[in-house]
């Protein structure tokens, strides 16, 4: 069984099996937190007019651009707001950049695609590896095509779940995710530390870290069920 | 100062200042070693044709594809036979295609472009620190697009030397590096584990690997001088 972690995404990416894809700070985070609060389907969009669109279906609008909800948006990305977000029996659709791109990537070619965060990164390892067959991918969002120190660190500690649950061969993205995972003792030590913390912290969000590096909260695992209205939707796997 | 660590290049990516490249399976390694033998430059090429193109000046060609040298070259891409080669006085045509695309890459914006490896990183970290303004990057080579793990703990033990010669705002790439080269108590470890390691067995030139993981046996720093023969020439530093 292949392990195979992608640091960032690529243009011309293909996924034979199963992809977990992450966005720690936040869009996964915050879209398993939709999850527990009850919402029955996240959609993830490429822009704020797309996830503004699902409004007509009565969904909630949700996402960020700079860190901040866009005019008219209902909720931003912070994954605090979503799990007390009235959206019990409700459908969310949620702008996000950098984990829209990552997912439609692996949608493209994977047989599943899963979102991880650490809030879920238990539930997301076991069912992972119950549907691949070949290999496990992690794709991490990164930022613009770069690797992020939080997604990696997520990566090595999805990576460290998936390891022992049975034998792997390792990609060097694995190897430097496993690497980046044992040089911080706890996950908050690692986010804080990333530009992507830094960022939040530059509009007053830097709560929402804490959150992200909490590890097991939730035993939901977003899975991409199909496509709507040039989104991915993503219901709880059961 | 910013130490900024790219773990494999990007076509967007610039470059304001300093420029590292590392290649250390084995390109970088290789150059640093014909500059040892006594090599006056060492050309990087893009293609074997564009190597073979240098015999006319009287160099030698060297490189490889798929590991091994094409038809009608001297040499292949191996630091101990560089090191070993009747260089002293002579340029050297190298055709690598990683090593190449990064220092391409990396010469159309940096003010600056060093190679660098273990074999040359304390001279290396040295000579970038003293050269730099704002900012030191490492640009690792990778392989088509992706990070190693040999490259990215490469960029760890550079990045460490240039920490320990004054304060440094590292990026999320640099902390990942940093990580990299902790997980692992020496650099043949490191390197043997990574993929470019597993390429060079499986055409029986694993010998390669120790070469290139010791640290600090050269004191050259190999500097883009300048373009000839769509290459980019490099001379040691003086
Ligand atoms: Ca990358
Ligand atoms: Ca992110
Ligand atoms: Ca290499």
């Amino acid at each position: 069984m292949r392990l195979r972690v992608e640091l960032a995404p690529r243009a011309e990416m293909t996924f034979p099996d199963v992809v977990i894809v992450v966005d720690v700070i936040r869009a996964t985070t915050t879209a398993v937190a939709f999850l527990e609060a009850g919402a029955r389907t996240v959609h993830f969009t490429a822009s704020p007019e797309a996830a503004r669109a699902f409004r007509t279906r009565g969904a909630l609008v949700a996402g960020e651009v700079g860190g901040l909800p866009p005019e008219g948006f209902d909720l931003g990305n912070s994954p605090r707001e979503a799990l007390a977000a009235p959206v019990r029996g409700r459908e969310v659709a949620m702008s996000t950049t950098n984990g829209t791109r990552a997912a439609i990537l692996a949608a493209q070619t994977a047989r599943h695609v899963l979102l991880g965060s650490l809030y879920n990164a238990p539930a997301a390892a076991r069912l992972a590896r119950a549907l691949a067959r070949e290999e496990v991918a992690v794709l991490c969002a990164g930022k613009e095509g770069q690797p992020g120190l939080d997604d990696t660190y997520t990566a090595g500690v999805i990576a460290e779940l998936l390891r022992a649950e049975g034998p792997l061969s390792p990609n060097d993205g694995a190897w430097i995710a496993f690497a980046t995972r044992e040089a911080y003792p706890t996950p908050l030590e690692a986010l804080r530390r990333s530009a992507a913390a830094a960022a939040l912290e530059r509009v007053g969000l830097e709560a929402d870290v804490p959150f992200c590096a909490q590890i097991g909260g939730s035993a939901l695992v977003p899975v991409l069920k199909g496509q709507a209205l040039d989104a991915l939707a993503f219901v709880p796997y059961a």
